[in-house]
């Protein structure tokens, strides 16, 4: 894409009221805008983030079966009295709304119930389970206070999967599965190394439910880490018999602050039993679908990226879920050189490579780096009058530039991503 | 997919509260279900031809040059108040919630307030024009009646197209072009030969607007169509003096019920002078933006071409939507025909070819045949015993089928998708 013709700017002051980095970054380069608290908008090369993320989480679900859907965000009260979920005494979270009618309607905040109403009509007996539904569907949550930019939010995409099996065995193994698939979402966004299966609270069906947590200072929770199990346990359910029972040591747990970028639960019965989902197994016994739920908020995890990952410059995107991976960079007006940039352009797209081509006119160089700095594109490329018929190629954090033929720059780009 | 892995079933009765053919048969086959009255939700086959059709939107929307955004639901007041548009006496359509500070925030019905006060930061000069800014994003409109199933619901994704230029002449260039794809996505729809561009009221900034409207007899609107031509006018504009300025001779007009899948309109200053969105021109002036919008709803259009394509079976999807291009039925328990219809099944997938395999284990051939029907995918291939090596391939609307070599069928997918 030709930077001409992208309609966001980089924005030069940071916005006053907006106190986190993430946000604050996201801002000024261009990906997000506030429209108010606790509520953003994406703007194009944000959205391309957002939808990178979306579509890593995607295939890992599709690969575990996952099946997708939409549910809506308007909420029939009916089936929430059923679980006792309706009650703003129960769930303080819930925005409500009214019909023209006058009868109260609510903003799912997630999609137990209204799935679980659903899968009546596809469920009857034990051949049609287990059954593996997900969605990335906006929540509404009416938080008190909305803070830390995307990580905290009033409306937010969430990916949630639900699984449908038979029985207690059938259900630990999918959530086995669904554990794997998580580690390998975040290791594909970059967030691997920093990322700990986290024990937490359970419920009435399991004594623990897992938390993905990701190490970073800017995070709200507090998590005690085992680095060479690469698990942890979350403040809320540490103890020593819960660590004894873990296996962990004490001496050599290390109190962090993380953001939980995922989470998975056995529900059990939770839902199933008051919402009547039932089937008949073999022996023509009727009995409730064992439920477990698996969620991932894809901006908190693009807000933790950022968290992570940028310096004094700027954002510093992981290769797998920048907006661009190159960033072209046409330096001063020499008609030749625009000439010979605009082809450089051209090639890369040929070559399958996603270029962000600043081709803007009138701006210094310095502007110009400052803007690719802020913006966080892995590869910085150069076209000008001093490099000749090299490009200057440098690596975001790097502090060393080379200047290649644009074979060879073509060769390194694919080589690395 | 194999539909032994699909959670959705065909379901035989019909939902009783449900009216509209195509909220008929999108249930029976699995499509959607309704969650409650004007709210629907998507299952796997129903959220891949929404997709389709947002994918074919989004293709000619980016090709006139469209940055796609994503913008929230949840609206600020303060920018509604500014245009007259907060008050419920001017707004009927408003789903209004609120904070739990008690603050009153809106559920978007349309937004070209949000975007407008977002474009302020990002357009000063002239040279920051024109911008041609969309999304697919959900709508809640508070319908008193919610009617004709997918037609007119209370939530529902839009596509929306705002358009940035410094003056009329620009807008007018503009909203031709986008005239042009639009006719461009309803003929990749389907829906070409019924869809006419028709003339509507317009607003303080232009005489008229335009909508597409699809020849159905299940519309709602009422337009009076020039087939010559392939032009229409829309009831609420009908008078001799109209017919008279678009030289349309009132004996050639046939009266017809159609539905809106689109409309664009002229918005002049209507928006960015209360919201402040000004720019300098060349000499100096400081300007208002002129607007243009454009929208089409991606689940109207659903709807539009399940009421035109369907018999007494069940739905009709046309190439391009359909969720699948082949329906491949293995008849019979036979092993050896099991494993000759797997084997097509990995084949088709190698060619590229979307196929749903019905693997389903117990059911009848006529059982299998009225879902493939009912379900409705454009192909239908049959392995089976009696066929041998050949596999029978029938059209879904046609009454003859014939017997064809593996390598043949594949041929005759790909020439004509």
């Amino acid at each position: 894409m030709k930077q001409s013709e992208l309609f966001t700017k980089t924005i030069k002051e940071l916005p006053k009221d907006e106190e986190s980095r993430n946000a604050q970054l996201l801002i000024k380069a261009g990906y997000i805008q506030k429209e108010m608290s606790g509520v953003y908008a994406f703007l194009p090369l944000g959205l391309k983030v957002l939808n990178k993320i979306i579509q890593i989480i995607r295939e890992e679900m599709d690969s575990i079966g996952g099946q997708e859907i939409s549910l809506s965000a308007l909420q029939n009260p009916e089936i929430w009295q059923k679980t006792d979920r309706w009650s703003d005494k129960n769930v303080d979270a819930w925005f409500k709304t009214k019909l023209a009618s006058g009868a109260e309607v609510g903003l799912g905040f997630t999609h137990e119930e209204p799935l679980t109403n659903i899968m009546r009509s596809y469920v009857q007996s034990y051949k049609d389970l287990p059954q593996y539904v997900y969605q990335f569907q906006t929540k509404f949550r009416n938080e008190a206070r909305a803070k830390s930019g995307l990580m905290r939010t009033r409306e937010f995409i969430m990916k949630d999967l639900y699984s449908f099996t038979v029985d207690q065995k059938a259900l630990d193994e999918f959530y086995e599965l669904a554990k794997e698939a998580y580690l390998k979402i975040f290791q594909r966004l970059g967030l691997g190394e920093k990322t700990f299966v986290t024990f937490a609270s359970g419920g009435v069906f399991s004594k623990y439910s897992h938390e993905f947590q990701t190490e970073c200072l800017a995070g709200e929770d507090t998590i005690y880490v085992d680095y060479e199990k690469k698990i942890a346990v979350n403040k809320e359910v540490y103890n020593d018999e819960v660590l004894a029972e873990l296996g962990l040591d004490k001496e050599k747990l290390k109190t962090v602050k993380a953001i939980e970028v995922g989470n998975i639960f056995k529900l059990g019965t939770k839902f199933s039993e008051p919402l009547g989902l039932f089937y008949t197994d073999e022996a023509g016994n009727k009995k409730p679908v064992i439920m477990g739920c698996y969620g991932i908020g894809p901006a908190r995890v693009l807000a933790t990226i950022v968290e992570l990952y940028n310096d004094e410059k700027g954002i510093v995107w992981p290769k797998s879920i920048a907006p661009f991976t190159a960033h072209l960079l046409c330096l001063g007006d020499d008609p030749e050189v625009k000439k010979q940039a605009e082809s450089v352009y051209q090639s890369l797209i040929k070559e399958g490579i996603e270029v962000l081509f600043d081709d803007r006119i009138g701006l210094t160089a310095g502007e110009m780096f400052a803007d690719a700095d802020l913006v966080g594109l892995p590869y910085r490329l150069i076209v000008s009058k001093k490099n000749g018929d090299k490009i200057e190629i440098k690596e975001r954090q790097s502090a060393n530039s080379e200047s290649l033929d644009l074979n060879q720059v073509i060769k390194k780009i694919k080589e690395n991503v």
